[in-house]
């Protein structure tokens, strides 16, 4: 099969790798149906030092299973599924709380023989534990919405969940990427009174006020914090979901975050040490969230979805096939396309 | 009258001040009947700049109110009262919300011209909202108990319950001073399963067996992080209460709390900066705590210390009179005493 491979920084190529197989009884083979790019990919595509083999990389896909190991029960051939973007047992006792993301017997995408989500097929270890049967369908926009199931969608309610978003909160929303816009989204599900979005680039914002933003503050750093500040009686929002992951964004949540509130923290921290220390004490801040356990969301957020109250999908603004991975990389990272869709 | 003044590191010392009088309608005066010496005065009598004029000091204190302004409504002449380590109005939309620690129109104790707790007698200001009225008595063990509530006890209880310390949760204190061992008892009010209380004095660990501990580690760092996770199979406990400040412990807390758990910090950090990063982060692990809203919790935690139930004053193991209070600084500073209480 073809599949995506990372073997640098801005080195990804699509290159033929073995069809994926029913390695142990507890896997499905599942025919990818779509896959999409990552804001957490642009990591590893802006600095991973060049390698001589390429890793198989891409971790949100929805498809069809082709085929099942002998101890898989829930799905079965020919079901649609969606995977989250780690696969789990969804027994363990950290599944069982609903942290699948620290599952003792699970893993992630394009490690340890596993394949990417960015190619047209994936061994799915744990098939009963990850995938989540979705209804068929052949509406773009609902297999859109479906595949942000995987990630961004469950990780944007993720920052709102644990940061403690519901009625009558207010909620400063830092980063107009697609998990920014997905909080915004998940922040107004859950109740939000106002909802703050930080971020600069007016596509996205505009997107973002549909989504249910009431104020968008352009301003960044101590210019931000102020106009944030002053949109709120000088206090801040009560919750601040941080959806960027750099050292400069979870700075300036702690300067909008409510004395007595929360920062949850879901864009993958790039910084080894924060500032933690007196002033986020006396004011008695919260900082929460952290990979999300999106395997748990989706039974919760799914009818949301499936009955078209709530639209994720439209953070995807191109859609590709597998042959333009390459370029669609390119195109997050020079911000041209806020989240690219492929159709393998 | 007489009070407490520090003047640099070392150097505490008992003068003749003014006496207190009423100076706003709010304010109260209260003649002081026990106080006592908080591990956290000890940061300056450890590392003050040695200053001209000394500044009132100590924040823990109950006593008999002695005369009341205009609009003092809720306690009166010879009233018992016990007042939390910070004023608060207790209406502002901070303490209605419980965060009287952050109230707008509150203050510290031993600044801005409010006298500290380690003397003779106090102006309160804002005296409703500050003062907590309790029953009168002799009873000795009875006052130093409801004198914790002014702050170790609140505290310990706050790390509690900003972790989310509840029935069947599994708990490390890091600490054995007199907030550590609160810590103890408020886990154990709440319903901690079990409680692993990390500290080297046996003196202390002791009591913090009576008051709740189910195992006691001394070793520190790898090899205290080590021996916690083995008690808990290698996971370490849900809750972690960090009740020290130093960035050793912080970092600690973090290697022992369990993956989806809360580390609450009570113990006023000593680092500007703390190892918030990936690990934390692919953890789920949350931060929490801060300075501890006293006033929000006495009333919950009155009636407990008033029927006997929790006796958290058995923390104090020296009682002196106000003019020994400079030798009770250097006895806490030596840790040949845990806490010690003053009559003045």
């Amino acid at each position: 099969m073809r599949a995506t491979l990372i073997y640098g920084a801005g080195d990804v190529r699509v290159e033929t790798v073995a069809d994926p197989k029913v390695a142990q009884a507890t896997d499905a083979v599942v025919r990818v149906v779509r896959s999409c790019i990552c804001g957490s990919d642009l990591w590893p595509y802006g600095g991973m030092p060049a390698q001589e083999n390429g890793r198989p990389i891409g971790h949100e896909f929805l498809g069809v299973v082709e085929e099942t190991g002998a101890d898989v029960t829930s799905v079965r051939k020919g079901d649609l599924v969606v995977a989250p973007f780690v696969w789990s047992d969804n027994t363990c006792e950290f599944c069982r709380e609903g942290l699948q993301t620290s599952c003792l017997h699970g893993g992630g995408w394009g490690a340890d023989g596993v394949d990417g989500g960015q190619g047209e097929a994936v061994r799915v270890p744990q098939a009963d534990g990850t995938l989540v049967k979705l209804p068929h369908t052949e509406d773009e926009d609902l297999l859109a919405s479906m595949l942000t199931l995987s990630d961004v969608f469950a990780t944007g309610h993720h920052a709102a969940v644990t940061a403690g978003v519901k009625q009558g909160k207010t909620v400063t929303v830092i980063g107009d990427g697609a998990v920014g816009l997905s909080a915004v989204l998940a922040a107004k599900r859950l109740g939000a009174e106002r909802i703050v979005l930080m971020g600069r680039h007016q596509v996205r914002t505009d997107l973002g006020r549909e989504f249910g933003a009431t104020e968008v503050v352009a301003e960044r750093g101590d210019e931000g914090i102020e106009r944030v500040r002053e949109l709120t009686g000088g206090h801040g929002t009560h919750t601040v979901l941080e959806c960027v992951g750099t050292k400069p964004a979870f700075e300036m949540g702690l300067g909008v975050v409510r004395a007595g509130g929360a920062l949850s923290r879901v864009g993958v921290p790039q910084y080894p040490e924060g500032p933690i220390g007196r002033q986020v004490f006396m004011r008695n801040v919260t900082i929460t969230g952290g990979v999300a356990p999106a395997r748990h969301y989706i039974p919760e957020l799914l009818p949301d979805v499936l009955e078209g109250r709530y639209q994720p999908g439209r953070v995807f603004d191109r859609t590709i096939g597998l042959s333009d991975v390459p370029a669609g990389y390119q195109a997050m990272a020079d911000r041209e396309a806020l989240k690219v869709l492929i159709k393998p």
